[in-house]
């Protein structure tokens, strides 16, 4: 327990990501494995949603992750402490993740029997927006503390996401952060998206998470 | 009051970032006017803190505010509110600003008569921290909710800024944050970094933070 390998991913040499992404979510779905693409800013709350999230869903499937950073290793410590198989991705200074190099951590993290494996991506609006990675689904946090702007600033990150959690929705009687205006302003990018409030400290909304994925999941594997 | 200039700027065309970099400063010193570029994560108060800068020093000095963003006036809106120089730079999708793309930026803002000019670069820890923008000093935004460990997880960030600001002191209690272990993580992979606790809300610590960009300006004059 607490042991995790260290990857430095190379840079993907395929002209057309959006090809690859396609060959991988078609692998993915032979295999019956379920790809997690999740994103934010730095420090929105993507491990603690994630320690929340493995918490929950542990027992009922095997679920492995790769932490992509920049540098150092302290959110896979993290992860490994919750007893899950994680793996370590350092991109050598890149801010996003393609569909080769996420190939890569697959490969890296051992995936052959697992049921979901979530990439926790490179904390960043703005260009891990712009690569497929090859994910089944595309997830974003955005914090309370960010502002309820941001889907202005940062639109085609919402737009490409099919679940939005609102994280540290505990502390938002001490920011200036109107839910509804965020919600409204998220779906008339992507009306399709799910909007869930959360507090991945408090654990507020984290059921209707967990169900929301554990469905997902499901369902893609009975497609398989 | 409340107009400004809205410039869709163009990808720099030169190889040589850093060459383009240094000539643009040495132009700026010809010319008396200091550039300050601030960088930071999505929502951690660049542009509240830049309004109250502002406020502190525009009876001081001639100011004008270069606002850089994927999309959305959002932030120039709020800027040009204060009665001061402004342009909304918006970057097509780019995750960062280099020389050339400043220096456009500059051109656009008409900066003849400023002693100061700031870029707002767009929101995002990593690329800008990439592209020297010919910037007399950088300075970047940390604030309390984004964590302590962003030292540990964006070290080029830190260990190219000249001045830190610690944003959202006033909400402290609220958060597992560290501040003498940000001090001690950034420090150490820059042991030159000035660190400045602010709140952007309350106005605590924006004296010592406007003392110090006040000097820094003056003896850029004082030199040129």
């Amino acid at each position: 327990m607490g042991v995790f390998k260290v990857l430095e991913i190379k840079e993907g040499v395929f002209e057309n990501n959006d090809r690859q992404a396609d060959l991988l979510r078609k692998e993915l779905k032979q295999r019956g494995l379920f790809l997690l693409n999740l994103m934010s800013s730095p420090g929105s709350g993507k491990t603690t949603t994630l320690v929340n999230t493995l918490n929950r869903l542990k027992e009922e499937m095997k679920i492995g992750v790769m932490e992509a950073d920049i540098d150092s290793d302290v959110d896979a410590h993290t992860i490994a402490k919750q007893g899950c198989k994680v793996i370590q991705l350092h991109t050598g200074g890149m801010c996003h993740l393609d569909a080769e190099m996420t190939r890569q951590g697959l490969d890296g993290l051992e995936s052959g029997e697992l049921d979901l494996a979530i990439l926790e991506n490179v904390g960043n609006l703005v260009c891990p927006a712009e690569f497929d990675t090859g994910a089944v689904k595309n997830a974003m946090i955005l914090s309370v503390p960010e502002g309820d702007d941001k889907p202005l600033k940062y639109p085609l990150m919402f737009s490409i996401c099919d679940v939005l959690l609102i994280n540290k929705i505990d502390v938002l009687e001490h920011f200036d952060f109107d839910l509804d205006a965020v919600r409204e302003r998220a779906t008339k990018l992507n009306p399709n998206l799910k909007v869930i409030p959360i507090s991945a400290r408090t654990g507020e909304g984290i059921d209707e998470w967990v169900r929301w994925l554990c469905q997902e999941v499901k369902q893609w594997q009975v497609e398989a």
